[in-house]
């Protein structure tokens, strides 16, 4: 059992129903931010910077959207069903922009397939956490 | 003209059609990110802590989403629009949630009721700006 | 007053003695990291993007270390004085390295000019809190 | 091989003399921003919140700098020596302030305890890899 997970089971509060879920997506965010700020600063090295300025941007915006969500998810005792679909909808959209730019440039720069990866992953850890959530605004049931 | 305003000005590729919403969405998200962390320090020093629980939960929300908007905003050459409505949207409900929660302690506590104004402020600028906004996944037109 | 200013007077244990030092400081993080954010967004529109790239690089550094700078010292119940002087050392730092490379740049861009502008007032702001605050790792006294 | 490391060998200037540290510092500060969030959302929901207070704010403290710290070791093609040193010795101390307010917890919550190691890994990591870095400003060779 990773750190992460064991921290989630030591919550007084912790998940029961989502807790796979709520893991994974943790996991696929927190990857996902890190992974995005270094293709951003590899894209900035390469001789075709010019090329790869829109990789470089929404780099950056999908690792600030993951950063956002991690921490929104990691403060799961009552979340928010409104807030946390609005959040997770827009972490997934960060994701498939970041991912389909990615996807022009990665045949000639492995950060840039890594990256897709890595935002497919957690496009597909959102969209099923989101999936797993009630409709309507009300609190997640436990 | 302040240093924002200034700075967008300044830009190579400055937004044409959308400038002054531009400006307000961006002062008021940063502004409702700061008052949200002072908002939940304070709720956290407050003697009923244990009532405000979830007012210092959402108060961080908010202002992982209000940061994780202004710096989207501010990577403004290329917009990409369908992150763009998604992320202004997760950004309207965090200031619509946290606004709730605030007017709840209101009356009790003058740094509610600063955030929630301030909230209510971001949530109005960011809703402006997304009507602004073109329907579709296509880039924003200058 | 301002809304940061309001809400510094209504924490319920405001900072006394460095009241206006604090309320400073913040104002200066906060826009320094905005203006930082569209620095590197307006190097990246740039023809010359790759004589930019450590612009670029050192924007970002700036604009984290002030936003994490900002975040600690909104939460100033109980401040701990170790941390703070090397966050603020850190800060002060990123903001010198940040404006010795937006200086190089300044003459053919407005942006770097601001940005080196809005660093230089950071720095000093930084620096003028961390000398009120108290030798050794005690509490700041109220 | 995990995916960060992966992606910092698939940078164009990747890191040769500090490769194992850098990566080692990354997995450390990305986890200890996790943990110390989680940590506060835990400490928000126990009985004895009041007392959990200095605990929740400097591990939010604690979470910022991990994170910004995080994100300028990811772009590592030019380090800039004493700002790397500056941050480094920032993050560190907020590890130590962190573990040292946790461990007064941890015999009663899990989270405290696990909050703590990750604090001690992080912190340590951030050392060693302070001690790699040249003396001075200059950029550190490769």
């Amino acid at each position: 059992m990773d750190t992460i997970t064991e921290m989630l089971k030591a919550h007084p509060k912790r998940p029961h129903g989502h807790f796979e879920r709520i893991a994974q997506c943790l996991a696929a965010c927190t990857e996902c931010e890190q992974i995005c700020i270094a293709c951003a600063d590899a894209c900035l090295e390469e001789d075709e910077v010019a090329a790869l300025r829109q990789c470089i941007r929404i780099d950056q915006d999908c690792a600030d959207l993951c950063a956002a969500t991690a921490r929104m998810i990691q403060r799961q005792a009552h979340p928010d069903a409104a807030l946390w679909q609005a959040t997770l909808l827009a972490c997934a959209q960060a994701c498939r922009s970041c991912s389909a730019e990615c996807m022009k440039h990665e045949s000639a720069h492995a950060h840039c397939r890594l990256c897709r990866e890595a935002c497919d992953r957690c496009e597909r850890t959102c969209m099923e956490l989101l999936r797993a959530l009630p409709e309507g605004g009300a609190e997640i049931t436990h």
